[in-house]
């Protein structure tokens, strides 16, 4: 295959590529270390983690082998950038559970054969002071200090920790450590990637490529992560999933196809003018969509249930068609689902609301609700309903 | 012996003293790790140093064991505090060279028996990176890059090192490590040694008693210091440190006697009276203070003999009462003594002043000057003579 052809594949959707000519040496040679670091600092995985994991996916399928970084040791600070507070901790024990969880999904999508794990703790652990002070000592903090995040909270004498420096530097050091050509990451990780290429060079390497790709929105159009609470877990059912993508608004849908989908970009751009000129209905689109992402993680035969059982609550049901909407000028402070079910008058009694729900009869977004208490804060587009006849949409102006 | 007479003995001159009632507690024990680190990051120890060094000795008089920390690991950092250049790193040759010359002179005034000597490379160099993370973790760097030299140079976007954030962490961790319970230091490690009280406290220990002492100031009035080029050192013989003293000026001496003659306060506050108002020649005082220092160093008998050789080459020859002036504007460029001897019109030829000077017939400040091209630039104050009869003193205005 020629390497116009396989630098065009790799390189689709890229925010950062530095350089095109670097990456397109890379390609040529057959064996290259393509870096995928990822810090085990939470139980799941999701959706946005997706997008550089399919990216190395289409590196498998040229042929080429790549590397997993597990951070297993740099789990434990945290990788702070970005971040405005200081992370904490973790114990060893939990970045080993973290750690399982996260090969058991992203062993769905990448080829075993050709990937190479590695955890970062077999150098880190046992690197003395001695090696510490000369990586250190390689590079100076000014970048360091001058990166949102951490100048902000300077200035306005919130803590900063030394934590949040030695990272950069020691993710800088886990590609020395294997000579990496190419990395990939979140366009958020552009910053400590390009400190990544300047230490390689003091060590005498040549630097990496770096490739960076578009964070995923969630449904609130923050960058998809933990912290924010948005996420589309990778670890919940098919159907479950299914319901969460077809809940996210339709202008990040048409991101979702871009980074998730196996669809090809004409299609996309074409429904996206479609949509526009109200040609197509955005939810048949997403219904696509939703069954493409839930196909490639569990198979086809999931997907066709998840797909299913999704058309049986809401479509069979033509919910977008007679649904009466509820508009309400900014989100309510509402704490959980009984509190909804009476703020949006389908009962007036708490005593009513929680029957209701223990009785499996409520549902939101198509997902039933079974805990009263569950907390809920109201979003553009949300569907409650209650039985098999009430449903209302929520509107926010 | 009362607690509260050791506190006095103890705590003369100091600067800044974290806390006097912690002192005063620490005293009563008699087994305490008092510390003073000093890292070998040149060859030459001198006057400066004998300022804590002999506050030590003090401690051993009262029969208390001092601890030397030597930075043989940290030497190689440099520490960077107060500095506004970005030290280079250290071969481990130089560093354990320049520790044994340390040692050398120390012993000239401690005894040894009741000195204990510790390298921080003993547990320094084994710590891994697990360790140093704990030790980061626990205070935030918001102090460490308020320092002046540090902010300053952040401002300007010069560049600041990763060690020098490094090195107040490792200096905490020497005295976590051997749980110390005062430290003395000169007063520009203040702000080091609070942060180590902090670090202390986290490890769960008591914090240490800080002391710090005045920083001696070098014939140019700032800070006597190897980076400024104004140092007396140690490593020279009696008769030449004996000049150099004698070359201080009278305002400077009250400090020397202070903190480094072994003459009670009382009498040097009288004698800075009695200068004050003309009565005394402070010529005659500076000749005790040069003899009281040396004598300290090299005992008695080579303090004598230092004496009289500088008053057979100055007092005999009634060099303050005769001399004639050169008063010049500023300190002008002048790049070597026989340059100078142009400058100040003692002949008019390059070639006389070469061999005049190789003839041994030329003398700065009393000291024979055997080298042509021995850099020199003049000072306020400075003698220079040829031969017996012609002496000029250099003013600066």
């Amino acid at each position: 295959m020629k390497t116009n052809y396989k630098l065009e594949l790799v390189k689709k959707n890229v925010v950062q590529l530095v350089s095109e000519s670097e990456l397109y040496n890379k390609l040529e040679q057959s064996d290259i270390t393509i870096k995928f670091g990822i810090d085990p600092t939470n139980s799941d995985l999701h959706l946005g983690h997706l997008v550089p994991i399919k990216r190395l996916k289409t590196f498998q399928d040229l042929d080429y082998k790549v590397t997993l970084f597990i951070g297993d040791f740099t789990a434990r600070l945290g990788d702070p950038s970005g971040t405005s507070k200081l992370r904490r901790k973790l114990s060893p024990e939990i970045v080993q559970q973290n750690m399982s969880s996260y090969q058991e999904w992203i062993f769905k999508i990448l080829n075993p054969d050709k990937t190479r794990v590695v955890y970062n703790s077999k150098w880190l652990k046992n690197t003395d002071l001695e090696s510490l002070i000369d990586l250190f000592s390689y590079e100076n903090i000014n970048t360091l200090i001058k990166r949102k995040g951490v100048h902000q909270r300077l200035e306005e004498g919130k803590p900063v920790s030394m934590l949040e420096f030695i990272y950069p530097f020691l993710q800088a050091y886990d590609s020395v450590k294997l000579k990496v050509d190419i990395e990939i990451g979140g366009e958020d990780q552009y910053f400590n990637f390009l400190f990544t290429r300047a230490i390689q060079q003091k060590y005498g390497q040549k630097p990496e490529v770096i490739m960076t790709l578009p964070l995923l929105k969630g449904s609130d159009g923050n960058k998809m992560s933990s912290s924010s609470n948005n996420i589309i877990p990778l670890n919940q059912k098919p159907d479950n999933m299914f319901g969460q993508i077809m809940s996210i608004n339709d202008e990040i849908m048409f991101d979702y196809l871009m980074l998730l989908s196996t669809l090809e970009s004409e299609q996309i751009t074409e429904w996206e003018k479609k949509v526009r000129l109200k040609e197509v209905n955005p939810m048949n689109i997403k219904m696509i969509l939703a069954k493409d992402i839930v196909s490639q993680i569990f198979g086809n035969e999931k997907a066709e249930y998840a797909e299913e059982e999704f058309s049986n609550v809401h479509r069979n049901r033509k919910m977008p068609l007679e649904m009466p909407e509820v508009t309400i000028e900014k989100a309510v402070e509402i704490s959980d689902m009984q509190e909804a079910l009476i703020y949006f008058q389908f009962t007036a009694s708490k005593r009513q609301a929680k029957y209701l729900i223990r009785e499996s009869a409520v549902r939101l977004n198509g997902q039933t609700i079974n805990d009263p208490f569950q907390k809920y804060s109201p979003k553009d587009g949300d569907v409650i309903n209650v039985g098999k006849k009430t449903f209302k949409k929520i509107i926010i102006k």
